[in-house]
């Protein structure tokens, strides 16, 4: 049997805590970068993206637009449901913290709101167009990863 | 109009460039930490947990395990789709890598290898049972964020 990163670290299981939704968007607000996952083509995706965080909704810009703008058409402008995870975890003690954010994903087409998105978010990677959601926090968890007791 | 977090760090997009698959493992392998991404109750869900790269297949320990456990038996033992991002991004410069993984998680229940793996896998947190799963990559994407050309 062949284990190419046996994981001997961290012996004992760290300790986690409940973050609360205010103290869980504070720590959100602190960060640029986290995680969009969705479902496409009935699979789990997730993709690396950068967000603000803009009078309590978070505003992102993604390539993966085309995916989540026919998807909110389908849904007569409901949005579509995503999740947002961002964390900031020693790659070593796995100590840190990890907020997921659940809501609907709409796009922002105004075209005053997109002009100020853009002057305050940069583009992800270059390339293809890219698309401006806005995600309202329906529901807001997270943990924080604490040493474990009694070490 | 409020923005708490402004991403002036870097006006320059960064350029994106296709790891392919060998390339792809190989980085998963270097780290320990990643993010589960699965749907429960038609909701997209993500969590962080550690890995292992065990003969080619990825192997993970989640206190998320009763869910994937039950679609898995749902499933005539086909097990659950998921996918499994790992990255090492630079919090600031956002250059560095991300790796996507997509496949089939199923619960690992042979007591050896149970018993192998939890000496290599330490769990992600304390509190509750978890479980063991591998996933067999089917799908495998990576992207390394340089920084802009011309910069």
């Amino acid at each position: 049997m062949h284990t190419e990163n046996p994981d001997h670290a961290a012996v004992k299981p760290r300790h986690s805590v409940r973050i609360d939704a205010v103290e869980a968007l504070r720590l959100l607000g602190e960060v640029s970068l986290g995680r969009l996952v969705f479902t496409r083509h009935a699979l789990p995706t997730i993709r690396p993206v950068n967000h603000v965080l803009h009078d309590g909704e978070l505003v992102i810009r993604t390539h993966e637009g085309a995916a989540l703008t026919s998807r909110a058409r389908e849904t007569d402008g409901r949005g579509v449901v995503v999740a947002y995870e961002a964390d900031s975890i020693d790659p070593v003690t796995h100590l840190g913290w990890s907020v997921v954010v659940t809501g609907y994903a709409l796009p922002v087409t105004d075209p005053d709101e997109l002009s100020y998105f853009r002057s305050v978010l940069s583009p992800w990677v270059d390339g293809t167009m890219d698309h401006t959601f806005r995600i309202r926090p329906d529901l807001v968890t997270g943990v924080r990863l604490c040493p474990p007791q009694g070490a």
